[in-house]
């Protein structure tokens, strides 16, 4: 039997109903699955934190919980009353947790979301694009200077060798577990920027010394970003890219699917499915909204915490098949249980309702699979 | 009666080729619009200045001539073999000329073009955005370390106050030429960077100040991003960024064409539509073809150079309507004279001979009308 321990930050905006959407799903599965029990603790963050008076967006106690956790929720952050400081928490959270990679998978959950997408459905329905992204240096973490009285600021990119060695060995070793593997497209800018000259010349060595086997193919973020306008799915496959490019990329590919809250986004430091590996876990979007419409990509992340930090890949695969079972269309399930933000009618609620109900039924099929 | 003085750099790939069509288009109107007249000289530039022993991309020589035409023509940039040499070449040249703005318009030439799009058609026939980046500061020209023996390497973007103005203004002028004025979407990274805060700060101030009228909104990249592929709609109008960002969604944008041949780009001082404004003019695509499929780009750019830079607008209407009725249906024109990348059969020969055809036409409607 393994007890997990999950640190819950609800932070801004509907950060409480995603978090209790969280609970109740996790509850579920440890009250079906008997040999999985969840430790869930819950802690201030964000905009949130200030609010209760913390004096800051991430609060050591926060911090310490988080490190003690098997794995970290974000729901929402950025509660634009406090500026840039929630936003802050997450970026030294991130650095603290030693939460390097970011891995944000954009395939379509059920070809029922493909009629929301701004793309003809046959360009978009094979999209499968995994996102590496380091999350632990370039222009986020550089030295930086706000505008004083000479009018100037400035930020500064930085990489080390061994943040891109590191960054390319996850990605390798992600493309590798594929038959065959997938193909790797790394991201730059080397026709103008030194780090992307290293950055270029790292990721080259360690494919062909390490992945030989992977295709490696170099593509400038100007083209790669004209790519997934025009032809998506020529980047099927994995996409390794800097931290500011990674956000950049993986949003717009987002996009491709229509609605923002749709995809997860997790940040770990290792892939090794054997052991648990410590990670946080968000809604791909962390926007605070003033209305919660849909908490499909909140149940994404806990989908991605079971699968890569806590090795329970017959839970995740089941909530996978209960988050399809519930897009399906009406005609097949009787009730429209898509979000008004996929084009149905359902509220939050109902959609979890219908979902946690679906999740049950996958639950107890793993069980008796089992027996 | 007018002269202008052009300066055309053919540069690698297929240049040569595309500079021939140039000369044949400005000919064209030359020869049919009697009061206006051409000074076309051809220099070296890029890869193919260095393989004819120049030593550099950009000779002195090219430099000077740029410097005293009334526009500068650029057709291809970046022969591998060189690698990133070629590109430096044309860095320097944007910043010589002081062609501080570059205008980049995303929109259909001609509805037949929409088929080729990735997206649904309802989603991008309506498409229109013009671009404002800016080409004088930020990673491009910052200082950088190439990583040595320590394995690390930098950039530095920055930005002043003054540059942030001047583009602003830019922008804003641009707007107010629309009745009512085009909204204007400002583009940052606000959460993350000094620059960026700078930037959102004097933007808001010049607006406010300059152009209360104009809708002015402040749109973090990621967010462009995502929008630019779920929406691109609602980002039409004016679209305001410094150089990376905007070198990043403007070829996005201009990825939702399908084809990276439709689109050109102009880089200029100032939008004074009443006397000679020097400009650097391009297709969106600079990068070298083994094979010339589509020349659209170019003969773009060389609209955007009557309108923008010499104030030839009869002239620059004329051209746009040939372009348009080239890509008329067969059934409306009786032959194919669309582009393979566009769906259709005809060489990039063909679809020119056709084009200027058209042109005639149009350019002698126009002397008519001046009857
Ligand atoms: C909120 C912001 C700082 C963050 C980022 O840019 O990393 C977000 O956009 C993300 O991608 O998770
Ligand atoms: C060739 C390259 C340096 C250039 C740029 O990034 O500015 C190109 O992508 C462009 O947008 O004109």
């Amino acid at each position: 039997s393994h007890s997990f321990h999950v640190a819950l930050l609800p932070g801004d905006g509907q950060g409480p109903k995603l978090a209790s959407y969280v609970e109740r799903t996790l509850n579920l599965i440890q009250h079906i699955r008997r040999d999985v029990s969840f430790n869930i603790s819950t802690h201030d963050f964000g905009g949130a934190a200030l609010t209760a008076g913390a004096g800051t967006s991430l609060p050591p106690s926060t911090l310490d919980s988080c490190r003690q956790s098997d794995a970290t929720l974000i729901c929402q952050c950025g509660d634009p009353r406090y500026g840039i400081k929630p936003e802050e928490g997450l970026l030294i959270l991130r650095k603290e947790l030693g939460a390097s990679v970011n891995v944000r998978p954009v395939r379509f959950p059920s070809s029922q979301v493909v009629q929301q997408s701004a793309f003809r459905a046959e360009v978009v329905e094979q999209l499968d694009i995994t996102f590496f992204r380091d999350l632990t240096g370039g222009i986020y973490y550089g030295t930086k200077q706000e505008a004083g009285e000479d009018g100037e600021a400035y930020d500064m990119t930085r990489y080390s060798r061994q943040t891109i060695q590191r960054l390319a060995r996850l990605a390798g070793t992600y493309a590798m577990q594929f038959t065959p593997p997938k193909p790797v497209h790394s991201i730059d800018k080397a026709n103008v920027m030194a780090t992307s000259r290293l950055w270029r010349s790292v990721v080259t060595e360690i494919f062909s010394q390490e992945f030989p086997q992977v295709t490696l193919r170099h593509v400038l973020v100007d083209t790669a970003s004209m790519l997934l306008a025009s032809d998506p799915l020529s980047l099927n496959g994995v996409v390794l890219a800097e931290n500011m490019f990674g956000d950049i990329l993986s949003d717009q590919a987002g996009g491709i699917l229509g609605s923002p809250d749709i995809l997860a986004s997790a940040a770990v430091s290792s892939l090794d499915r054997s052991s648990i590996s410590p990670g946080i876990f968000e809604p791909l979007n962390l926007k605070p909204r003033e209305k919660l419409v849909n908490p499909l990509g909140m149940i994404q992340a806990v989908g991605l915490m079971l699968e890569l930090s806590l090795g329970l890949s017959a839970e995740s695969d089941a909530l996978s098949k209960a988050i399809r079972r519930t897009l399906d269309p009406v005609e097949l399930i009787g009730s429209d249980t898509r979000t008004t933000d996929l084009g149905g009618t359902a509220t939050a609620d109902e959609f979890m309702d219908v979902l946690l109900h679906n999740l049950d039924y996958y639950l107890e099929a793993v069980n008796s699979a089992q027996l």
